[in-house]
């Protein structure tokens, strides 16, 4: 029988300080650099979850809303937000922190990951608790992101 | 009146040959620092197009079809597929690439770069003259691209 | 008057998934490594207390305690311990962390901070409010390594 | 029989030119990475003394005396004080380098090692030759911070 | 029979955008950030040419023309000029690349690399069809550095 | 009047293990992570000699003689072998270090440096003082590399 688990047993938040090895020419935080974060985070959420191996499968929806420049503090939050047979989603937010913990977000992604063993076979994942009126939205929205994504693939002749 | 540039005079191609800093603990190329090729390579075509400094908006549809190990040379090709006012769109193949030079698709990623000033101020792009079938639909499946993320993003309630 | 602020206000947990960008030749988490990370998320703990630019000025009893090793996800866990004047001292435990949210301690450091301007004058910080009998030993242990250090730093003639 | 090694025949020198990968966001040399370049120093020295591999244990008294800034040269120097059974401790001085050859120390670093074979297991390590006044007092020194060390953690009930 | 490739078979072009990690503490490419850069190129093209795994042997007649700035959009080209019994010479050339895909040559080098199996044993190479004017002129000049190169060595007393 | 500086001056030595991160794929030390090292240390000693920023001019007979693994130990060894009016030659060779202080030739580099002001623009660097007969055959074979140096690039057509 598979286990279930819930968002807090694996939601991960991770704080980094900006400095002059991440950025570019005139002073903001490459994007190439928050996607490795992002990716980092959602590898660690996923793991954290399934308690094996993982491996980034997709990215849908990353948006960049504002920069970030040299000294600032951000954070980022990753959560699960839906499970398939193999595979996990989780939404990571970036968020610039300022103090008294204020938080004005900068990105946000949605990141398909498939829980695998050494040899790369896909594992069964554990399911997910859905408890609050958030998390039965996030799993909806997740539904959606997945016939979308099918559709695209399909219209794009991708396999 | 706007200039009007082709896709060859910024289709970019980048080499990287994968060795053990790029790999995680069982061999496989992190997704991350892919990722990061990608944004990196992706900022380099929309510079070549629109002469101006850019910055990442979004992404797109980006799948991971097939893992990379150490060892292994890949190869990334990137192009524009689509302008719109202030706006580029990317599209970034990551091949495997196998003597004699034979080629395996194991990423493909749209990227959305907007063009800026030093003070980040939006600035208008050249055109992009569309000249083979090819072009047609990826300019057509790139106004799909934006309808969906619109309508996606207005779903999540994004502003 | 100096404002206070709670223990948990600041108190920062980061996690790494060690890979071989990390590890020495025989597959064990490098010290310098550890001890960056460790530097980093005092440094953040430290910014999220006093809510300004902060620098290192020491460790005290930074001990490691077991070995980690590629493919092992740690978690740093670091919190204000004790504040002075111009300072506070930040303690970091570094976890092995195990599936079903086990841990085991791999290393523990105590790291003093000073709260700087731009130029580099140091700055007051706020007061931490002491709640819990954990954190009333936490502070006079602080106590009690100031006084060594301090002791230490006579014999050897440091200024 | 256990030889016998002098000093000088493990003492080693290292320069470093800081640039922008190095410095925070207001210019100054990160604590974390000087913590990294102090960390492999005390490592290669332990090495030359020993002739296996090491691990690094603990950090006694290391103290940031004055800040270092993009464009400086800083000079690491590291040496043997004292050794136990499987144990050496290595000082660690930084120094900012002027022209002529004159020099600023900027930290000051005591660091314990352990001499391990492949397995992890403590080996036993070559004997330090006494030679100088200086080499005694530091010997000494040596002695005391040892007792304090295990003093401390006794106190703090770690293992 | 040895097979026989082309130069364009090989011929690789790699773009840099570059950054604040590039630069010293003046605003300048560091020379060996960027030999790095050359150094991996000459990799690149002697595999694809040898279609094994190579190293490095030696460089010729390196010189840096102009210097690059933070912000500069860089451009390596790298080919094939002369072929030996197991190595390849490559020439790698790198441009400041202005807008309109003006090119500006700040670097050129000559760098010979051995092709090699797992254990370190050279291999024969294919050969080099050599077609232009300008290939033919390359393959001369080639056989004059391994002339000049092997005196040198010969007057240092170097094996 | 120009000062006169000894070799002894600014010579220069440097450790590293080699580790991971430097290797490619079947475990040799990278030529390119050696190139940047090699560079940085020249830039080291010429900014020892001349007390001004520089800037890597040229290489000339840089020679790999033997690769270097993982966990190997390599010192880096650089010193001035003649100067121009505003340049000085800068030799390194890297050895293997193997246990009582043996050293194995792996590498031997000759770089061309630039003393320059924050401008960019040359300035006149100290003279050499020459004592040994060892330093008299350097600077004559270091007369020839610059003789065979000018003769190459007027054969090229370089500037």
């Amino acid at each position: 029988m598979r286990i279930t688990k819930k968002v807090e047993d694996s939601l991960t938040e991770q704080h980094y300080l900006i400095c002059p090895a991440h950025i570019n020419s005139y002073g903001r935080l490459f994007g190439g650099q928050l996607l490795k974060w992002i990716d980092e985070l959602a590898g660690i959420v996923a793991i954290r979850h399934c308690g094996t191996l993982v491996t980034t499968a997709s990215i849908d929806n990353l948006q960049f809303k504002a920069p970030a420049y040299s000294g600032d503090l951000i954070m980022l939050r990753g959560f699960i937000t839906g499970v398939g047979k193999t595979s996990v989603e989780v939404r990571v937010d970036t968020f610039l922190e300022l103090p008294e913990n204020r938080h004005i977000m900068i990105n946000q992604a949605y990141i398909n990951l498939v829980s695998i063993d050494k040899s790369g076979t896909p594992l069964e994942v554990p399911l997910l608790a859905i408890e609050t009126e958030e998390q039965k939205k996030e799993l909806s929205a997740s539904l959606l992101r997945r016939e979308i994504r099918n559709k695209l693939r399909s219209e794009q002749n991708l396999s």
